[in-house]
């Protein structure tokens, strides 16, 4: 398959990378790093990006940013940062792509642990990941030609741990490398609407 | 208790207005009808308008537009009316009126059947009823003062059968007066974090 992974640099999508990379053909995409670049928030270049490419079977996106901070003192514009970024980042890419994915070809978005596990600081990475998943059963019945759209939800990293430990005290992380087989599921699978949790 | 209840003049609002009345000192507010005045979806006018109100037991709303339409044309301007709409004018009031509503006070948002069940050209009605739910979740456990925050969702009501129908064919509808029940269990009950389903 040609599979095209949007954040291959991250922490998670390079994980995600490498293990596509020992079945298909890899395309990286980074915002910075990569074969192609590309702003995600912004659905024009999105849309360059796939004129660029052309043609794939499936397409991961592992990118996107949350704010995190108390409650009591959080802006609009702290709360639209989510939205903006890692919930219409990802709404973007399915928007563009959804007319370059061959027949039975497939999404698998990013959204985290955080929708079934909120914690403190953390309302707009919940709200935010609920949202894509309710993206992907909402999607999952409208693409045509077979094109298959998952989530998959890993808890923390372990790569991560020493920046975000402190948000995730009694939460058992997992490899990137142990998250990435789940994107195999979804990618290589033949189910759609789902959420793959990892880890919890 | 003194209740603000926002969309008070809608379809949905005003049963909840009624039933809430039977037993408490409601406050009506609109965009152009009702006590009050206010734009959900601009932060300064909510704020303005809980100056305005002072100390609240508890907040309804009962608003929100999102796009009806089909997701391969579906464009990136319209997938943002959900968000800034339904969603952001939500998350808005309870922004500004953490700081106003009593202590054990409470706020009940609005959901709704989309965020379990997709239908076509529903995409971005299911991705923001969803995004409310995990907004409740996660503003649950951080808001102070035993305050608490719940969700209801209703089922498409029977006033709206002849606009929305089409769209809700095989759904069993309920009246506005049953789903205002609901948002009285919130208002009037202990619960937190809750997401209260009406008629499915
Ligand atoms: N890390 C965790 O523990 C963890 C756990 C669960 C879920 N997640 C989720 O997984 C996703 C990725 O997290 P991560 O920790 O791997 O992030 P990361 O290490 O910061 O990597 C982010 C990736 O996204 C790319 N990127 C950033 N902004 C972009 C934009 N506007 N357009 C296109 N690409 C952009 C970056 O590209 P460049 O390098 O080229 O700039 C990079 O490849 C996030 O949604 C996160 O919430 C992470
Ligand atoms: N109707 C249904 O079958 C149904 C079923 C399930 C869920 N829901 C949900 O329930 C909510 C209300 O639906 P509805 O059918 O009752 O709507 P509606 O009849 O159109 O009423 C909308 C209400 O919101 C107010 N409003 C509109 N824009 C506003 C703004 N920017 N700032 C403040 N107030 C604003 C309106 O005030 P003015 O009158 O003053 O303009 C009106 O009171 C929506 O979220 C909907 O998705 C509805």
């Amino acid at each position: 398959m040609k599979i095209v992974v949007i954040g291959a640099s991250g922490t998670l999508g390079r994980a995600v990378a490498a293990e596509l990379k020992t079945r298909h053909q890899v395309i990286e995409v980074g915002a910075t790093h990569g074969d192609h670049h590309v702003d995600v928030t912004n659905l024009p270049s999105v849309e360059r990006l796939f004129h660029e490419i052309g043609k794939v079977d499936a397409v991961v996106t592992a990118i996107g940013k949350t704010h995190f901070g108390p409650f009591h003192e959080m802006t609009a514009d702290q709360f639209w940062i989510g939205l903006r970024d890692k919930l219409m980042g990802q709404v973007n890419v399915v928007l563009a792509a959804q007319h370059h994915v061959s027949d039975g070809g497939s999404f698998t978005l990013t959204s985290g642990i955080l929708a079934d596990e909120p914690i403190r600081d953390g309302v707009n990475a919940t709200t935010v990941d609920l949202a894509i998943e309710g993206f992907v059963r909402g999607a999952a019945i409208e693409l045509p030609r077979g094109i298959r759209i998952n989530a998959v939800s890993p808890t923390v990293l372990e790569e991560s741990m020493s920046a975000y430990g402190p948000y995730f005290r009694g939460f058992e992380p997992v490899t990137a490398q142990r998250a990435a087989l789940v994107y195999c599921r979804s990618v290589e699978g033949a189910q759609t609407g789902r959420v793959y949790r990892v880890g919890y």
